[in-house]
């Protein structure tokens, strides 16, 4: 287990309650292992309510989503939101289409969030459905940079006000508010995005730090997404001595969700509050 | 290809026909391959009658489960009864909701399974459906220890002699028993749980296993069990001495599962009947 | 990102849009990533033409499929042709059920394919909806050697000209055909059988490596195909000498999917035209 687990008050593993695609599963369930939580995925109609039920921690990622999704995943944000457990949305490639954009704001109308993490172009989407998307990864003139980071952040403030969310906007660098405090994180390297499943392992991982807990979760939230960013940072590292490639990238990045002391993250972590 | 495979009789690996979740169904492909056998994933009820009649093997796991899974394992698992081919039964978090307790209350009833393996809460909830349940790992109030080996003893037995299959009671100890004779297996590492998967990887295994043989594997089902705690505990082994994590354990583990020798099992396999 | 993008004109990673298996798709969004492609995957019929309309290429693989994936492949499949954007076709197990066969049926008699890519017994049983097969790897019976080559180059210029695909016919000897000029790759190694998902690999690295391309991409198929080879003869050296097994495998193909440069492609690469 990561130390990173010290944020949480409690020491029982809590249970975290996904409902994701298929192509990142695998890894969120190691990812929130590695990070101290204990994984649950469900995704029937018939038992979400249950599975709710007994977690501390809900997931909802549209990576590939089928039509019915939509009613079983506001089923299990809203018995959650009745329960006051967090959910989070991971709305990937929402702008692909109209089934992913509907569902969306389905689930933003009829479920509180507590953190909604997206890339720029997954924000924007949110925020104004006439944004343009073609893949799961945000447009080019999507990016956050130095350049545009005002923008990102005005962006995701607005999300957060219009939702309720704590916002993460991912990029080289991650912005994080709650619509009225702001952080920057500059931790993580592009090489995260050379193996599928780290923006899905972030959600999962942001499911364990939050459980049981919809409130004061912003420095939670701001730490995770700084974690997981030093822990690529340190995976990459390693590739290069080693002269490997994604595949070691994947191992190593586990390795460091799960083996990442107190004192490694604090050396590394670099997290400013935006002014 | 690991040289466990000498529990076969014959040299053809074996096809075994798993109906399993899409969390960990990449792993127990590939833990079936390291293992010697062919897996084969198929599960729409249009299909699964034919790969089941080219089938040495059928292992059924509810860890994701639809509402329309019941039907299409109960057809899968009837028709392997009719071949004489054995049927694993993984009844993943089967307390966790009705959906699940009904879909395996249909099965134990229509289908006859040569093996039927869980943790002690998933054992306990096949026994008697009041047991308390949270999630897919065992409750803590329900872990077998040396403690209370013989309540595990009577559970499994008990189980066994409802269903008339082998029993396999994973745990710090595992028990696996046939109503009559029963054994203990003290391999195995608890880091084993820090990845997801190595449950219904067991449960894989023992499709190859028993592939093709209805009676008299008892000491094939033991014996696989000791197999795959032989492989964490290496496994473990290799990490502590890396300072790795949990992404190469699964590595490392999977290495194991493909190439422990004879000799390095029968050094380290530690089995004893239980009287 | 693999130096093997030298092949594709333009410099922006392609967006291939995979219809494919829950059991190796995290692996084929990890292999098109190494490759340098973007891979989305998703299959509702609601939404696979507007996800269509933004690719550059797409892979129908049918390794676990559903009765209704029959319905979706073809909408995509034609959307594709319209816009003239490749189609690649596993027909993972072609020959196990008659679902399967039938699917197969409808895909090839209203989709024009770029590429067919398939073991001996699947392209056989598309020649011949007669052939034998009982599982997902081709029958000892129909495998290509030295010996039986011309047989297998017959049968692969025979679905060429049935269909106007590329035929990709994998074995010990690969052959890859238009119908009028044929290809041998001595490239690859019996342990990549050893994973689940070589195959499927394949199929999504080719469309990358035919990204926007309809016309003149036999060189382009053949060079992947043998590519791939290469990564998995480098791999098995590796861990030989590491004695190291299936997971480590695993690992050290991806790595070179993601690394191998044009010289060590170009010296380890065997293709000869057969005539």
């Amino acid at each position: 287990m990561s130390n990173f687990f010290y944020f949480l008050k409690n020491n029982k593993a809590p249970l975290v309650h996904c409902i994701t695609n298929y192509v990142t599963v695998n890894d969120c369930a190691n990812a929130i292992l590695a990070f101290g939580g204990s994984p649950i995925m469900a995704q029937d109609i018939e038992e979400v309510s249950e599975v709710v039920n007994n977690c501390q921690g809900l997931v909802l990622n549209i990576g590939t989503l089928h039509k019915n999704s939509a009613t079983t995943m506001v089923k299990a944000g809203k018995q959650a939101n009745q329960r006051r457990v967090p959910v989070i949305l991971d709305p990937v490639g929402v702008g692909v289409s109209k089934l992913r954009r509907e569902t969306v704001e389905q689930l933003i109308n009829q479920v509180q969030f507590s953190v909604i993490k997206g890339n720029s172009t997954e924000i924007k989407t949110l925020v104004n459905l006439a944004a343009k998307s073609n893949g799961v990864d945000a447009c080019e003139t999507d990016k956050i940079t130095k350049e545009n980071l005002h923008e990102g952040v005005l962006i995701a403030k607005k999300l957060s006000k219009q939702t309720g969310a704590i916002v993460v906007l991912t990029g080289e660098i991650d912005i994080i508010t709650n619509g009225e405090t702001t952080y920057c994180v500059h931790n993580g390297h592009p090489y995260m995005g050379k193996i599928t499943g780290t923006g899905c392992m972030l959600s999962g991982l942001l499911g364990v730090s939050t459980a049981g807990k919809c409130e004061n979760i912003l420095i939670n939230v701001v730490q995770t997404v700084s974690f997981i960013g030093v822990c690529g940072e340190l995976a990459y590292q390693q590739i290069k001595k080693e002269n490997a490639g994604t595949g070691s990238f994947k191992v190593m990045f586990m390795d460091y969700l799960s083996t990442l002391t107190k004192e490694q993250f604090e050396e590394k972590s670099r997290i400013e509050e935006f002014k």
